[in-house]
């Protein structure tokens, strides 16, 4: 796994900046023979959005996806998935005054460390922007999970400290927050316009539900499933942790409540969820990631400019409150991409 | 990253089961002309052992790390380092009873699905006794990293909901529980006395700190420094959840107040843990694991045999109550060796 | 290594068909704040053309390379650089006549025996179209290459049996076959002549000379420097032999005469091609590639359709005689890819 | 692939120095419930030796291989398995002379330029010895390849500048210098003697025939079948060049006879050898491999010390002719260790 790469066969490399002419990602390694078009990636991307579900207006370039090779009249040759979004021209002199500052929370200062130079324009290979690549990435490898049974649905478990308490999953996906508990969604409305308000912004965390996933998919040491699935959620710019299963609370249970008995039906319980020494036992795949706010406050921040020197820093611009609800497909693109290799890692090994 | 090798530059390979003949490590991409003895690794191995405090009997064969190659005169060559830690003649028939039947939270159910044969005996593959490689490939890792000043620490942060309130790292090294709160230890003592009664186990937090990273180190979108941290603890058998500064906290946090103010004397916080982006910020590193409570313990257990068909499961023998102390050095090695592959890979690319 | 990417460090992934929208390369793993245009890559891509020399026509589009990613203000910023090369819009009905039948010494029939589907069109991803993606990534690599001081060259050592008895490098830059033998080169030109006239098309041998490569550059065992040129050479479409210096006259010298005396001022001969033990030597490179004929010939061949029926086959259109100065700079991008990678991994272990 | 580990999906990794402890393999990937046990490995091991046809003498403990991870009751159980072979003990005092002299035509001047240190006795991790790590990985990916009905066969193309004009694989297979050609055989063992009485050594060319690969197997731009192939032959120390069908001599041909034309029973001829466009075409893979003359020779040589100072070497003791003999099973071992990679490759793709 390199810095822009993912996967040993079912591998999603990932290209651009957010203020550079585009973004993409080239897909290799998928099986030969799926439908795929445009339009597949294309629904994927859309769920990014903000406000997607109300929105009607004609799409711009900047959010049309391209293919440009690996398929064949509708079907994937087996050769490489060239995909690409082109990014809208902005403004460069937008972002002149962030040149020699570094923001509060943001890669900034870590990136100008690292390379001694930075795109310094709206995050460069930091934004948020990169991962509509993801997405379009993790589009492809639904397809191929598909063909297995295999599907994954995240949602909104919790945002600014109030909890989804129950989970509907169909009340999810036509919830614009992604909530499945129609009771909380309203008080999670109520809390962001507060934060909004306040010129702030929230965290919250992200539930993940695999179903379908057979038992034996995953490794035994290193790049065990559940590693590989913390690994790549961890990766996402805006995460802080990662569970599976019972997770943190499992760290105070007892071994007795802890296990999940084994049934003819089933495991009667799931606190493993549905990994046991990362190999998948057959059961849901549940995970759970921590969200922090945005860092992108409308509040001016301490930091200091490229010298060394004390600054304040004001962001200015619209920005979002809550990065839940967008960075939904992202998560769940990161799941399938990660169980795509894994199911044909498998199959070379299976009889 | 494969199933049983993990590094791009830095890479350690383990195999060995724990009622095979040995097991052991492969260490691959370690730097020439560094001095490493059987001495350095046995020193980390032994902090793994239970009670390693207290010890002073005579070592055991079985405990006895020999290293096959990659040394000359006192130093590495640069070529690969092989390590085997032979096992103790076992009786094969005391695990006889275990051959037919899955044991709740342990692999067996899903080794037997993905392999469709599995080596019944102490967990095989699985067993934690396959963390002793990986101790000795990460003694080899903090080789590397102390030439760079960089130092990890793990200690216990929770065990049984018992918190440790204090972070006093010598403490935490002189104490049996690795403990970092003098006053928290003895509830701790007490909490598993009462747990060792009721033949359960319980489980924990680990805490991790790195000082001295230098900025730069990680990479900007996969195998970024926090998803590489977070799939290699991840892959400890025993671990559910992994965190990152203020992890799952943070996910409650507004942003004005997670975001870390930047002075000229560095950050005043540190949310984000000493990652920003997925590059090391210069800050310290601080991770959280959470661990679940052993899966084996001294009460009967529903399960099912190898054809389906319901059973009762009773672990025979002395467990321990808690991974808690020994997970620790496992914790640190799989740090180290992350952080010691990401150290040669910033020195490819930097003048 | 997968199919479609090359490299540890220094990364080359291509993608794309001869008559899909474009073909591409994502270059990752480049050093930051190196000095680099479009015009850096599109002077390599130009002697690709045929005639180039020669030619002073305006440059089409699907000539013109576009870089997308990891370039700010005209420097590599460490992040994956995306190129782009438009294909011209083809009439697929051109290639009707090619849909059921499988050309000799094409991998049609292979392509379909391992995909079940192929994009028949002029080739599709094995079309020699694909190399501009390669030779793109080489110009990127060359750069690299040049700030150790290193420089590839490629030459014509023979084509269809007429053999360059000397060897001046500026003399093979000015010549249209570039062959570093002014006496040799009108024989040659006779030879294409000839061969052009019956229809057919004959097969040569490119010599390649590296000089600068530092003493250390390649690895002990797997992906030595020799074996990781030699596959990077032999994943030409046209190659089938590669040689290291003496190469396959080796096989009949005796050791006194094979073995390179060392001298206070260096080798006193170069049998060994500046490589011992995989490891570079500090001589000169020295390597040879055996290339076949094209087999595109103006000639009805013998061949079956999809379903195993005989049928002959005729290629229409103006074809290439041979694809010895064409390939060059093919040649000379593989081999600057491997270096430019091994130099970064070394640079990885140095003090 | 790093220095020391071959394969994507069937991964061999080799360890160990002539004159350390012990020479050894890591296996990972091979596929669960193969039978397997130690002598199946010994077998191949012990066509390594010289002489080994005429060869009655009890083995030593230096040629006795142990499996010490992943068997299970005789069969393979899906996790890595790991192999060793003791060194005997030598007296190192025997290589004090070689301490500061590099040897001409051996790695020794490169791995001091490369790591600064190297274990200079009998060739370090660069000795012949490393081989048979090698070829106990091969016997396992034959195993791999047995049930897929492929078998790979390696011989006596050329010693001394005698070439073998038939090809009976059976004769080869009895003869003691693996010559499928019975009536070049005692001309090349006159040979032999000649070089042996003049105290100098001799090269040669080792033909290989891969049998029932299925068309398919292979990559289409990168670590095509052939590249992968030429690298793995071209990564054996002894070896100068590699060539695929007609390799060299397709260099000379014009594309009317050199296409091989396709009929309903298969290929006319088989001047690719194999592979089309990096693709197993169902033909038989050919394959040829020039090794030059081994490097130790009983007379005296020029060189240079550690310091750069003039000096001449005379390496003692009883060494090899010709390595030809011995290298085969090396050959084989490494074709056979891409065929099984590339065979798991494809079986994750296929339907």
């Amino acid at each position: 796994m390199s810095g822009n790469t993912i996967g040993v066969l079912f591998r999603v490399t990932t290209w651009g900046e957010s203020h550079g002419p585009a973004v993409g990602a080239v897909i290799d390694g998928c099986p030969p023979r799926i439908e795929l078009s445009e339009a597949d990636i294309q629904a994927d991307l859309d769920r990014r959005r903000p406000g997607s579900l109300a929105s009607a207006s004609p799409r711009r370039e900047a959010d049309r996806i391209e293919i440009l090779s690996g398929i064949f009249e509708g079907k994937t040759t087996g050769t490489p998935i060239s995909l690409i979004l082109r990014n809208e021209d902005a403004d460069p002199a937008a972002y002149d005054g962030l040149r020699d500052l570094f923001r509060p929370g943001h890669g900034d200062i870590a990136y100008r460390a690292k390379y001694g130079i930075r795109d310094h324009r709206g995050g460069g290979r930091a934004s948020g922007r990169e991962t509509a690549a993801r997405v379009a990435g993790g589009a492809i490898a639904r397809k191929i999970l598909a063909r297995a049974g295999i599907a994954v649905f995240a949602f909104t478990r919790e945002i600014g400290g109030i909890v989804a308490a129950s989970l509907d999953l169909e009340a999810a996906e036509a919830s614009l927050l992604r909530c499945p508990d129609p009771e909380a969604e309203p008080r999670m409305v109520k809390k962001l316009d507060e934060v909004r308000a306040a010129g702030d912004t929230v965290g919250g965390v992200v539930g993940i539900i695999v179903r379908g996933c057979p038992a034996g998919l995953g490794e035994p040491v290193f790049g065990k499933m559940d590693a590989d699935l913390a690994g790549a959620l961890m990766g996402i710019g805006t995460v802080k942790g990662v569970e599976i299963g019972a997770g943190f609370a499992a760290a105070r249970m007892s071994g007795s409540v802890c296990n999940d008995p084994i049934t003819r039906e089933g495991f009667r319980t799931n606190h493993a969820g549905g990994i046991l020494a990362g190999i998948a036992s057959g059961a849901e795949i549940v995970l759970g990631v921590a969200c922090k706010p945005i860092p992108s406050i409308g509040r001016p921040q301490e930091t200091v400019d490229l010298h060394g020197n004390p600054a304040v820093i004001t962001i200015e611009g619209r920005h979002d409150v809550c990065v839940i609800p967008r960075i939904i497909p992202v998560c769940e693109a990161m799941v399938a991409i990660i169980l795509a290799d894994h199911l044909l890692r498998q199959k070379a090994i299976d009889k």
